[in-house]
């Protein structure tokens, strides 16, 4: 019986023994898996278990105060952990920061995380001596395929600092060099501030902001004034949403297609652009403005050699830490079919859409932008409205000043004199975080029924 | 005696039992501290732990050969784990890649790796508004600080893509507007070409590269002509390592002190900058150029201004995933007494430049530029040379163009004459992996006893 006993116990210790053996294995095995990340990875999982009450976050790189970082809290919340709702706080519907495809990328967390090295590409060239990523650039064109925004084939790609970097990039390799007239920048009103102001500070010898595209229209067609024409396409445009085309036609127009917005999220993807030179920026693709990303793809090797000069001599290319993390991010995009982002990023953008059109319908005081449906390939059907700014009006004729108005009501828009249109215009963004948006539709709806 | 047996037994088992629940416990309590960071960790230690036989690195980012990320071999070897020697290669001393503080990295690998999360810092903004985080102001001071290579009390500092981006916002800035004659913008002889290559390039109506400063001395002094100069002076000097004051005086001149070089590293430390505006990049102060990080310290709140519109306008401010990551890297630097990278760099560049030094005393046929020893405060004592680069002479009266012959012995320089020199000079570069430079020196000392 005590031998049986015995054996019982001894069976149930080499039992134990081979677990603990096993545990040992595991944990050695975890421990090798994690040498020098470790620390790394202790810090962010802390950092990001830091709760803000769902109205702020965290961040590694953000104040810290005893020795930890503390909470930065939406606009509107405040307290240590952005628990208080300021009630009559300025909403800013002014920043087009696309913070919406966050909780995206929450859901997102192990896909889309990196470890960079100390030693992470410390050169300041990839091995084969140019500033861009080949792997980078190998899955831009895979997103473009998925979606069919853009052809790529036979296309050269380059990247920069955001669509702000390549927007004057593009413009510097497409103006005429010595001419006696300086290349006129135009764009259709209402148009992107940013050309305007770009163009004007840097002050060039070869290019001048020229206004609206519609004045020119007569003198581009005509070969003999011999003027140089550089338009800037939005499509869907910024800020009205509508899908463009190029305007002026004549032998001495090019065009650069800013096609920022030509994404699932914010319109129908009627048929892949094949233009001359187009901008996209990530900022409007997975939501990381922060990143300074975009890239531009150029039909003709000229063009392209000129912007890679001026990338060279402005900034010597696109940081090294960015192109790593975008590339994973891409990987994500293109996960699984693909489509999982442009769906989320679709409904809450419709989703915001309706219900901003349903408030402002509800009386004469403001319209909006009237968007066709348009048949979409990327889905397969026609597709309802879905655009990343709301172009308000103020209907009343006394209110020439809307972007006053709606101050006063503490919302904080863009002026429509801005985009080179009316004082009675405003542009509202509708991209920023829930917080934002349902603080935005609440004093509008107020607004609306006063 | 078997109650005896089955109680050791018994004590056994319960040992192993707690040990057991201990194991687990420990196993979770990993498992736990590693959820979203895991995979990203695991990706990063495999391509880390690829073997290159010390002649080449995979990356994270790098070419993908069924599956895998592939060695990327230093120029001069190849082949799939980097052990073959291409004996009759063409040795890079031209690019001033900073690759020598690699092996520093290395060595701190834990504590200068980061993780990203998928969220990190998506907007435009930080909290506060701008484009620059605080925390890492606070670090930028806190290594100037240390070094005492800059005042930054009561200083304004502003982030750029690198130097290259910063000089060119700083010209920008202080470069006279609307003025009947553009800024000449001048540098003395030898000077770094992207002074003159980026300011041609950009071809703006407010300033101009005028060349030498010299040719220039007696019209500065002169009130009466209105003329407005921006000095570019650059100490310790690229390419020769010369350090240098302002030449130009007079009301109408304004300086941008290019301290690239400026650390324990390449120089004396003599005392800290306080000059109106001084650049300095993470590249020659951490190594990182594929970062594209620097920064300006301004006195001049105006002028600071003027640059954050450039930056704004230009780039939208630095990539928040550089600003993240130069933090951690800043953090290292300053880890313990503030001196390890200083001392790991000084120690390796001098060995080089004696090694060097020595190689070319052996004939007449070169010579390279004599540096004076300076007292350095920061290391309390005389310091001997250890530049960054070597200002070679072909001293040979038939030898005017020494880049060729160089080039004809499988080394290729930087040709004298886009420094504004001659072409009888040529710089190399010394900053790059020891590879390199050990070609490099094997090179030159088989041209000295030719």
């Amino acid at each position: 019986m005590a031998t049986v006993q015995s054996f019982k116990y001894a069976l149930i210790l080499i039992s134990s023994i081979i677990l603990n053996l096993f545990s040992a294995n595991v944990f050695l095995r975890i421990r090798w898996e994690q040498s020098w990340t470790k620390m790394a990875a202790t810090e962010a999982e802390t950092v990001a278990s830091i709760s803000c009450s769902g109205h702020g976050r965290a961040f590694l790189d953000g104040l810290v105060v005893n020795g930890k970082p503390i909470c930065e809290c939406n606009a509107c919340f405040a307290g240590p952990d952005c628990s208080d709702f300021l009630s009559d706080c300025v909403v800013d519907a002014d920043s087009g920061d696309p913070t919406f495809l966050e909780p995206f990328w929450e859901q997102h967390a192990a896909s889309s995380a990196i470890v960079m090295a100390g030693w992470h590409r410390m050169s300041y060239e990839f091995n084969d001596g140019s500033l861009i990523s080949e792997e980078l650039k190998t899955h831009i064109r895979r997103v473009h395929d998925i979606v069919g925004n853009a052809v790529t084939d036979g296309r050269f790609i380059i990247f920069g600092a955001g669509a702000t970097q390549l927007l004057n990039a593009a413009v510097r390799a497409i103006s005429p060099e010595g001419s006696s007239s300086p290349g006129k920048v135009v764009a259709s009103t209402p148009y992107y501030p940013v050309y305007k102001e770009q163009t004007e500070f840097l002050n060039s010898k070869d290019y001048k902001f020229s206004g609206d595209t519609s004045l020119w229209k007569s003198s581009a067609i005509d070969s003999s004034s011999s003027q140089n024409f550089i338009e800037f396409v939005t499509s869907p445009n910024n800020p009205d949403g509508q899908l463009k085309k190029a305007v002026l036609r004549g032998p001495f127009v090019k065009t650069i297609h800013d096609l920022a917005y030509y994404w699932p999220h914010f319109t129908a993807i009627p048929a892949p652009a094949d233009e001359d030179l187009t901008i996209f920026t990530l900022s409007k693709l997975t939501g990381h403005a922060g990143s300074r990303f975009g890239w531009a793809i150029i039909k003709d090797e000229a063009v392209y050699q000129r912007m890679l000069t001026y990338m060279s001599l402005s900034t010597y290319g696109v940081s090294r830490e960015t192109q790593l993390r975008v590339l994973k991010l891409l990987k994500v995009v293109i996960e699984g079919k693909g489509r999982e982002m442009y769906e989320f990023g679709y409904k809450t953008m419709k989703t915001r859409w309706d219900q901003l059109s349903k408030s402002v319908s509800l009386s004469k005081r403001f319209s909006i932008q009237d968007l066709e449906p348009h048949y979409c390939s990327f889905s397969g059907k026609v597709k309802k409205s879905s655009p990343a700014f709301a172009w308000l009006k103020c209907e009343r004729q006394e209110d020439k000043h809307c972007y006053e108005l709606l101050k006063a009501a503490h919302i904080t828009g863009r002026d429509g004199s801005l985009f080179g249109a009316e004082s009675r215009y405003v542009r509202l963004s509708m991209v920023r975080s829930q917080d934002n948006f349902d603080l935005l539709l609440q004093r509008i709806e107020k607004l609306v029924t006063e």
